[in-house]
């Protein structure tokens, strides 16, 4: 059992949970608690599970069976004090970076794609999507400037969708959107000086919406390369939240593809 | 100029700030920022507003003129002290708390409402009353459960919709949604369980929505008073966030009321 904070292992392990930069490098990062591990070592993707007692039969008693992967004991002292949660589990689970390729993204036939631009809220950046898979939603493209997906608070928001959306981190952001857009897919962006009403749109075939910054909402570049559509509001508001706009727009484009299908 | 925490105004924002049982007992609240500031003084809704000196300036500039309502200079050190934010803008306002009757907010002709059962995250209350203004909601009923509306976060999260939002608290949740009931309002409540698919319910009529806890979602007494409908879901996810969840609902039904207006 490790039982010291100075543990190389633990070192390793609170580097990578404060730290991107090490994340990437390492192509590794970390998820905490029982249902985020669970859902980790039944897609096989973890690397080593550090556990307390106790952590270890609640993850046991979810799974119905013992963990498939490496597992190390520690003690409550030490994981609690490297664990980012304010109660935490007793579960830490080392997880492999999964890897997308654009390319891949773009070509699907029912493409149904977001387009985040320097989405900066880590729980933001989680909760849209935790929504883009409810949704539907098949790709994730990130322009350079957003918060890191593997941020423990975004693994965490995603409530496990981050272990099997395909995304992409991409410098070349409004390039990606004409790749897009020449693969016959329709990009469109909420714009507050967007003449279209959103609502009377058609969003059934290959669709995706793009998604500016909390503050400065879509770059003119991003707003360039996309349709921009308004979303309807009432009263003295001038804006949706982010991950609040995107839901609306996900949910919408869902539900015309979902009656599309039914009429069919 | 006010250059002391110890000052017995500084202390009551304090605790103003701090406690909702203290911001209850004075009918007042803290709004910080120039913006909120701005909206809550036109609507004259101000009782004191206490400014740095660059505050006040940014203020000025942002409502055109003096502000009508008295005005106390503090030094910057005290009130980037007091205030609750990271990043604070020398502006803060001290708000008289609006009050509104349930029956009113019941008895309107074209109710749209919100009932909120123990929605514990101020971030999320926040986002929940900014997202229905937008969205036409004209009313909003909280279980005693909920967090405080006038915590910091949550005025911040709304966006100024805090100031016009009409909402009342209740201690009597259920017994709420069966009042509304008799009054021809159509209480629907988003469930796990639920069998009928959300999509395919008309909200144009009198529409109230049930949004549950985060964790636990609605309560067994709330389900009960509720028609239970079935947000659809794709992927791996078990449930959408609160706010995303509420935002999808009255999305909907302002999308379905437009639609309705438009047609006629």
């Amino acid at each position: 059992m490790i039982t010291s904070v100075s543990n190389p292992q633990m070192k390793f392990l609170g580097k990578l949970i404060k730290k991107a930069k090490f994340r990437r490098e390492q192509g590794l990062f970390a998820a905490e608690g029982i249902k985020m591990a669970a859902e980790a070592e039944e897609l096989k993707i973890v690397k080593k599970l550090y556990v307390t007692e106790t952590g270890l039969e609640a993850l046991e008693k979810r799974l119905g069976k013992k963990p498939g992967c490496e597992t190390e004991l520690v003690s409550e002292q030490v994981l609690f004090n490297i664990a980012d949660t304010v109660s935490p589990q007793g579960v830490l689970a080392l997880v492999k970076m999964p890897e997308y390729d654009l390319e891949e993204i773009l070509n699907q036939e029912q493409a149904n794609l977001l387009f985040l631009e320097e989405i900066r809220d880590p729980g933001n950046l989680g909760t849209i999507v935790r929504t883009a898979e409810c949704a539907g939603v098949n790709g994730i493209i990130l322009s350079g400037g957003c918060v890191d997906l593997f941020n423990p608070k975004t693994v965490r928001a995603t409530m496990g969708a981050v272990f099997r959306m395909p995304f992409v981190y991409t410098e070349q952001f409004p390039a990606a959107m004409e790749t897009a857009k020449k693969k016959g897919i329709r990009v469109f962006g909420a714009h507050l000086q967007g003449t279209r009403d959103f609502f009377a749109e058609d969003y059934r075939g290959k669709t995706a919406f793009v998604i500016g910054n909390e503050a400065k909402g879509m770059s003119p570049a991003a707003a360039e390369a996309s349709f921009l559509v308004k979303i309807p509001m009432e009263g003295g508001s001038e804006s949706l939240n982010a991950s609040v706009a995107a839901a609306v727009m996900m949910y919408e484009a869902y539900r015309q593809k979902r009656r599309g299908k039914m009429e069919k």
